[in-house]
């Protein structure tokens, strides 16, 4: 018997409370959890390359083990469709691979190493050789718009672990059966590659203070979050306040402007329109890439694209949202820029079948209101989008001047276009993560290249990504080793580079062995 | 004519002010020379790769043109004998040199390409590229110890030129007039090579105004700083505090600790003392990395090790320190340790034959007084060491485990000793940025392998490096570019890759071009 206090999922249409209840982690097994994680992080970090990589393959087999039932509990709790988290587990489980393969490969700890030259004048040179090492414990926040891909099993946890880094993963109170079936897949796959239980522990809770506790416990070495702005902004000033600060990698999303230039929208109006409006629907609009903010320029062109988007948009169904609070959140802000003085609702969606449904809505708006006006320029949450019209080819560059930073940003352009707006896409290199060319920012492909980031307030930290291989340098920091012997060199400084992994030696590139 | 109040260099053993004097840059003027920097990047971040290198070339050309007139300078600013103000300016244009090849070479920008796959299904794959982009203007506060390598000149201000990055750079108020001859080497190295002028500018003052009005304004991207705990924490304070925060990579000191380990002792007694006492004492101790705190276990070696350091520390001349203020710092912390019960005073160095004088001075206390004195773990900047005996090598494992963050480690010890406090090792790792075997941590190789960082408190950085070549990477930032026409991409990103440079191409290395 605990006494903790119990919490529910709900169903995110009818706010009735899903069967099974949930305990509230408390702060003292939270303290266990993370002392557990430090214990278990010494022989964690030890572990051969293949080891890891095994384990992260093999939670993705217990993933797919745990079989439908995985996906009915998930859409239960959060109502997104089944074929939508089939897809999303196949997402999930593909990056768990692709990790695996990564840390197989062996390169990304960056070896370097300068060989010394005892006889250098006027000083000898010490030998001295570098390779990324794992922080510690990493706490992980997760995210309610996707309850696999960016949950329990998500990126961050995933890049964490393939770093060497033990996970304390707060589970998102939407959906807390989804996250205790994923953490059980974790502890199959801990059990059978013989990796210590503290590896990976799942707290769950609906508190603020949980979170807030995990991320001051003076063992935990860095944050993973995905969520709203507010949440993340709040997580980074308590890391800042420690004793000791640590890093918080926090992707707190965006609105994702899109530029459609205007030989293309010559070309292709009706197609983009039609683009769009699946871009700006999507999952409910409930992704961080979402189109939330377009610019166009006034022409015949343009009239036609907003037909044929009015078309568009008018035929798509409303989708129930992720939970109450976000549905609620969401028409509060629709209801907000309504009301503002020169912004027109261009389009909205069918409407509501049920309760807490999402309803696509195009505003339209003049630049110079657009302007004098910030709060067009916010993220909402859904399947909602700003469409703002210029006039002039300066207007739009001083759109893009005036961005903050985002996730992405995405240009619509002829070749033609992209030469006579080349201003244009250097200025948006200064504001997002991403640059898209005739494309949807939405679906983020995870591989090596990709960017899942950007400037503030897009995320915390500019200097990475959340999503791609390149996600697990979030969790690493260099360390140098000086003038050691061979014997204690880990294998990937030894002079015979018994895993041949590329490395940096003396100044050029070499995946062979040294002398 | 100015309306700038004035301010003066002063010798620091005699209080007295120099030749010269120095303007306070004001609020309007920072300001100024801010957004003339966030014009100029546009320009400079545009430059071919080996316009750069030239530019860094050419930098440490000007300085070696400056002559000796910048070294007498210096050292009347610093107290800093001329033959290390001599090597040290060998340094600084080694660095510069290093740099520039390292831009040269190219590949440091990380060029990363997945090619797309537009027959995947269920879903095609776009072609996704990424590379390094420069952050923006940096600012740069210059360190008082090291007036060329680590001040205007220094790896701070060259890796953040070399990553495509405008410096604002504040000069250390105790050495204006050799910030001032650097900087002119700057405008003739600007004028040389074409480069836009706002690509380095120099700010001098002697209020923390200043400094605070340069890292709050929000055109500035990135902070660079090297100097005491206070001063970096309150850095990273205020960048946090902004409305979009910055990251502060502040290099902020340690006690480095050393360990001697029981037979290398038997064999190298008094090797390693007179080798420890020549490290405490280098440069006055006003190294980043002097070793101020040491462990040893007792044994009749031990007493062997004691006796020579006693008669080196014994013989070893005071040395004007760096300022009066740093002076009278050290020594009201000498006495401070002095008045601690339990702690003596094992050798002092000889008396001060001027004011202003580091006498170099030996504490020991046992194992257990350290656990309980906080202080005793706490840096002196200045040459000073606090010896700590211990007994057992549980009480060394547990100190160790007690570290707080520290830019270097160093073990002194013989094969099997390594074999045997392999432990210690372990816990090393996850402390320091740089462990040492069997050397001094005074002296900081500059290399690509080289770590100068560390687990806060010496740093607020702990991912990264100051310096060596990697200390690029803290002024960039990954940008991704999705389904880019050719003639748009980057050099570096190119299918042709006309550069040559390694990149990770569909998940390996490659400096061949694609296709």
């Amino acid at each position: 018997m605990s006494t903790n206090p119990e919490f529910f999922a709900f169903n995110p249409a009818t706010e009735e409370p899903l069967e099974g209840n949930f305990l509230n982690t408390t702060l003292l097994e939270l303290d266990v959890v993370v002392k557990q994680a430090v214990t278990d992080f010494d022989v964690y970090r030890k572990k051969d390359k293949n080891a890891i990589a095994d384990f992260l393959d093999q939670i993705g087999k217990e993933i797919v083990n745990l079989g439908d039932a995985l996906l009915e509990r998930c859409h239960l709790e959060t109502a997104l469709p089944m074929t939508r988290l089939q897809g999303e587990r196949g997402r999930t489980v593909g990056q768990l691979q692709l990790f695996a393969s990564f840390v197989r490969e062996g390169s990304w700890i960056e070896a370097k190493i300068d060989q010394a030259q005892p006889d250098r004048a006027p000083l000898p040179k010490s030998d001295i050789r570098q390779m990324l090492l794992p922080l510690g414990p990493v706490a992980v926040f997760g995210a309610s718009n996707f309850p696999l891909a960016f949950s329990v099993a998500g990126g961050d946890t995933v890049s964490a672990l393939a770093a060497g880094c033990p996970v304390v993963f707060k589970g998102h109170p939407a959906h807390p059966g989804t996250s205790a079936l994923v953490a059980s897949a974790f502890e199959k796959a801990i059990a059978v590659c013989g990796m210590p239980k503290g590896t990976f522990t799942l707290v769950q809770g609906n508190t603020n203070e949980l979170g807030a506790a995990l991320v001051s416990h003076p063992s935990i070495k860095a944050v993973g979050f995905t969520g709203s702005f507010g949440g993340g902004k709040a997580l980074f000033d308590l890391a800042n306040a420690r004793p000791e600060p640590i890093p918080v990698f926090a992707e707190m999303g965006s609105t994702n402007p899109v530029f459609i230039l205007p030989e293309i929208l010559k070309e292709k109006a009706t197609a983009i329109a039609s683009g769009m409006a699946v871009s700006i629907a999507q999952g409910v609009g409930q992704f961080c890439t979402n189109p939330g903010l377009a610019f166009i320029q006034k022409s015949a062109s343009a009239d036609e694209f907003y037909n044929q988007l009015i078309q568009n948009i008018s035929e798509t169904p409303a989708g129930t949202m992720l939970t109450a609070g976000i549905g609620k959140t969401y028409q509060k802000n629709i209801e907000n820029t309504l009301a503002l003085e020169n912004v027109i609702e261009l389009a909205h969606g069918k409407g509501a079948s049920a309760a807490n449904a999402g309803v696509a809505t195009v505003f339209k708006t003049a630049i110079a209101t657009y302007f004098k006006t910030p709060s067009l320029a916010e993220e909402n949450f859904g399947p909602s989008q700003v469409l703002v019209e210029a006039t002039t080819k300066e207007e739009i560059l001083k759109a893009a001047r005036n961005l903050e930073g985002h996730l992405t940003a995405t240009v619509h352009g002829t070749l033609m276009d992209l030469e006579n707006y080349k201003e244009l896409l250097e200025i948006l290199e200064l504001k997002v993560g991403r640059i898209l060319i005739n494309g949807y920012p939405t679906g983020v492909e995870v591989c090596h290249a990709m960017v899942h980031g950007g400037p503030y307030p897009a995320t915390t930290a500019p200097q990475s990504t959340s999503v791609g291989t390149q996600a697990i340098k979030r969790f690493v920091r260099p360390v140098c080793f000086q003038d050691y012997p061979a014997f204690l060199l880990p294998n990937a400084l030894k002079n015979e580079n018994p895993d041949q992994i590329m490395r940096f030696v003396d100044g050029a590139f070499s995946n062979e062995g040294i002398g």
